[in-house]
């Protein structure tokens, strides 16, 4: 099956509910950084969409601006690379919502995977995620910011994906290499 | 050979002589976002040394002071994660001084590597690579700032490797992405 003909491939990244290093439920702020680099990947990979989760308005805002800049301000003539990345950018109010966006444009309801630096008793490998992705549903991939998605998050997703592993059990990757080298084991086509 | 027995693996990024936008030789400034997370994703794959190379007194010290709030000061203590990551880093006043040390580090001088988004004829791909990393040389893996390595620096190389292929051409990762998705295909233990 050709990239093209596969169901839509989406990346979520949540800043509420995370956990923060204490373990404690928070919602985080929006890093800009996080916008750039996750929508390029994103872009590099064929994902159709990248959703932005936050409950705050303030946040919600920001976002906004900055991709108006990218997007249709002076940006977009100074960096049209960058605006065909933060254009797969969309704000969402909750994982709900996201999902629901998908099911909108995609016909089905995608499956949720959460991405996690642990590993849970249900992981599954990216082989194996490799092969789902090739049925008929969408796939929503979920990253978290601060210290990681909140257990009530990962319990309700449909999937958890296995840890990526260095070489001595050091996990301790940021958000954006996570999403890039995710992306590429999923996605590159020369396996 | 197992992966301590190895050879080192080393990443240097260069902050002169990289290009801007226009294709003209500049001096870029330090990222903070950059040390953090290649330090992290070095760190994940075993690398035995980042070079931050930049012949600038200032951002010799600004990286310095990043270095020595999370290797010593109050942020080792808040997060020894990133003390790990971060006492990975050296600064280098240029890529010829990072080879010497490593080179006295390691009885041998180091393979030297550029990463680029662009193809050239003698580029190789990430699987002879990775063969030649089982040689007696260590490998020292150069990532451009701004808009990439100068010429001159590829030039210089002993190898250039393939750019990171996505689906469908669109070749714009973030530095930090990069550095990720190319130490995952060169260092992951589970090919």
């Amino acid at each position: 099956m050709s990239a093209s003909s596969r169901p839509g491939l989406y990346v979520g990244l949540i800043h509420y509910p995370v956990v923060n290093k204490h373990g404690a439920e928070i919602a985080s702020a929006v890093t800009n950084l996080d916008l750039h680099d996750i929508s390029r990947a994103a872009r590099t990979y064929g994902a159709r969409g990248f959703y932005v989760v936050t409950p705050l308005e303030d946040q919600k805002t920001l976002v906004r601006r900055i991709v108006d800049h990218w997007v249709t301000g002076v940006g977009a003539d100074y960096n049209p690379k960058r605006r065909e990345a933060l254009e797969l950018i969309r704000v969402a109010h909750s994982l709900e919502d996201a999902a629901d966006d998908i099911e909108q444009a995609e016909g089905r309801r995608p499956r949720t995977v959460a991405t996690c630096a642990r590993r849970f008793d249900r992981s599954v490998g990216f082989g194996r995620l490799r092969d789902a992705m090739n049925g008929p549903d969408p796939t929503l991939l979920l990253f978290g910011t601060a210290w990681g998605l909140s257990e009530a998050v990962i319990a309700g997703t449909d999937e958890v994906l296995a840890p990526v592993e260095g070489t001595d059990g050091y996990n301790h990757l940021s958000v954006r290499s996570a999403a890039g080298i995710i992306l590429d084991r999923l996605m590159r086509q020369d396996h």
